[in-house]
């Protein structure tokens, strides 16, 4: 095979076999095929798309380029939620521990933040120990022994996954739905689960700002699990405004620990239970929402989903002391409140300049190897629809550095628009797919 | 500027300013953006073009990544031409000793042969010692002397031509007419010349197989050399059978000087003085195509072209006894005719499948590293509306080497056609582009 055939194929909208294409990722996972090659091809797959034979077969490659992870010998069902990724979108964190609780098995490897979303991993390393780097024999012990593990990817999981994500961040190829999907569910279905619910965000503060734009991601990933047998749904979720109160990390924490004790915020506790629905009825523990709504009510007053939560904190090494008093977390001393200047009604409450706003106080990375605040961030008391009164809070910076307050405020202050009309409410779930 | 920026503005269909092309191309020629960035946006130009402004920038920035000749001191008028290349295309060979004995000085740059094109250099050095590599001294020493200089591609000229053209060769994004039309014009427009004129093939054996893509392409060069106060001409010409009779390199210097004696074939004779008109109107030393056509009769009959080529071979190295005894040239030992295997009219005469035959013989080069045979060719003495009788020679084959010959075989049998009724004879010209 010829590998600038293969591009002048796609480029001219022709499809490629699917031994073309494990050929191809394969030879440029050996390193027989250089970037230069590889880049021209993604940018016409980025033009010219991949079909439904072409995006499995892509899938198919990746997923084989390194290990794939088998608990066939964990006899709870092995079920993952997976985000597009957001601003405050902490909901992994009590939505593990609260499924957990009901008998299923959560294998679940986050990402780090990277530009105006957060990370998992980043939030979770706010808990003084917590260990992400797991190895394999690690990573399997503690799922079987606390039924949840929370760790990173394993290096050994997909790496042409990483291969070609740096790649396509360096050549203006991320943007594609086949591309982005492939990535993602390669990486998930190499986790052995037997189901996977997705959390496919929209919005301003999302990847992906439309929603025909987000249903097409979606549809695409569902796709994908259904041609390997892996039972997947994908929510559509709200991204124009960020979830819950907190943006940071170690105060995402804390909100986290909130909605364990069945105090979170209406929007973060919502959707923890609508994800975690699906969760247990495709691993088969609840025959219904309702009943696993139930199920994951009753986990969380009596204290079982939060004690999953500290289970699993101790077994990756974590203080869980932090969680049975938040106020222990990690907080920046500076507290700066920018104050609605007007009274009136709520109208924008913009995710995406909240989510810039905390990176430039040093919550997230703009690059991969930048280091990170964990207790900067910001609190944002209120949300769309509100009534607010002149002076009230509509976000709290707590901040360390002048200059980096500088940066972030010009962004809060106008990520926020106040009106006099009454607005409703954003839907916190625009649809679901499957 | 981010380089990553601007290729994804270009592949979501935007324009890049001049700045920012100049920028990237001069940035990529330091090496300071790697090939697999440059590729990608190879890509995206592939598939969204360049307006005009940007297409002149980009010939600007390609033009300015080296040296510019400057031939301001000659006094005549440098006028040089480019072909797009073809099968059996020696009209460099004869057109520029005869447009020089006419006072137009040609300071030639010509390319090698790759794939089923031949190229001029690969066929002048058919003349035992004629040397075609020159350094800009020698080169422009040569121009004053004899009016005439014909050699290879400086290194020093648009070396980010040369960088690009191997990346886009292994990435493709070779056939795009903005990407193709820059490299040509600005390789050309560093000669320093007062006027040019472009033959652009059309046909089977010719890149562009569609009058349509020709046009375009002539037009998008013609218009770099307007924006650039260069006249430029083009011509656009058949290519879908070899010009003249011979294919090789050695076959067709004796067919160049059967030419310059006035015993050369009818279309070769014929384009030469099509392009030669073209030449001697813009260089101002004939006022129209009639008087030009006249010179050049004159300059071919009174043996003053003839004797222009011997003096731009002695002045480059070679043997001119082989000029005047053509039988002296290199030629391979054995013959094989392909004879018609029935009577009738000749209706196709395949450039591709006779030029890939002459490159399977040894005539050309696959890759760049490729060395050849200057003595194998193939003798084509029919062309489409000749009348044959079955066991004429349509083809004859000179050959070393019995594996070559198997491979040329079916080729050369393929690319010929006889039927019943009348052909018109394939026009040599379809249209100019001025």
């Amino acid at each position: 095979m010829n590998v600038v055939e293969l591009i002048e194929r796609k480029r001219d909208g022709g499809a490629l076999t699917p031994d073309e294409i494990v050929w191809m990722i394969g030879r440029y996972s050996a390193d027989d095929i250089p970037d230069y090659q590889m880049s021209s091809m993604l940018m016409a797959v980025f033009k010219e798309g991949l079909d439904p034979e072409e995006l499995s077969a892509w899938v198919d490659a990746m997923l084989h380029s390194g290990d794939v992870l088998d608990f066939s010998h964990v006899a709870a069902p092995k079920v993952d939620k997976h985000s597009t990724g957001g601003v405050g979108d902490k909901i992994s964190i009590p939505l593990a521990p609260i499924v957990a609780a009901c008998g299923v098995a959560v294998p679940m490897m986050s990402g780090r933040g990277l530009g105006h979303t957060g990370g998992t991993l980043d939030k979770l390393e706010s808990i003084p120990g917590f260990r992400t780097a797991l190895d394999p024999p690690e990573f399997r012990a503690i799922l079987e022994k606390t039924g949840l593990v929370l760790a990173g990817q394993s290096e050994t999981l997909v790496p042409a996954d990483r291969r070609l994500y740096a790649l396509r961040d360096a050549t203006g190829t991320v943007p594609s739905i086949p591309l982005i999907s492939s990535s993602i569910m390669s990486k998930k279905l190499a986790e052995g689960l037997d189901a996977l619910v997705l959390d496919v965000k929209v919005g301003r503060g999302a990847f992906m700002k439309e929603l025909d734009d987000a249903r097409a991601l979606a549809e695409t990933m569902v796709s994908i699990g259904t041609v390997r047998g892996t039972a997947v749904t994908a929510l559509l979720t709200d991204m124009s405004q960020p979830l819950g109160r907190t943006i940071g990390n170690a105060n995402e924490i804390a909100e986290s620990v909130d909605v364990l004790r069945g105090e979170g915020p209406a929007d973060v506790t919502e959707l923890t239970f609508r994800l975690g629905e699906q969760m247990l009825v495709m691993g088969g523990v609840a025959p219904g929402p309702a009943e696993a709504r139930a199920q994951m009510e009753r986990a969380v007053e009596s204290g079982a989903a939060f004690e999953k939560l500290v289970e699993v904190v101790v077994a990756q090494g974590g203080d869980p002391s932090v969680l049975e008093d938040t106020s222990q977390l990690a907080r920046a001393r500076n507290e700066t409140v920018v104050a609605a200047p007007r009274s009136g009604v709520l109208a924008r409450c913009d995710a995406l300049d909240l989510g810039v706003a905390a990176l430039r106080l040093g919550a997230g990375r703009e690059k991969k190897e930048d280091g990170i605040d964990r207790g900067v961030g910001i609190v944002v008391p209120v949300a769309v629809g509100d009534t607010v009164a002149q002076g009230d809070p509509l976000a709290i910076l707590r901040w360390a550095g002048e200059r980096r307050l500088a940066d972030a405020m010009p962004l809060v202050e106008r990520a926020f628009e106040i009106g006099d009309e009454a607005v409703e409410p954003t839907p916190l779930v625009y649809g679901e797919v499957r």
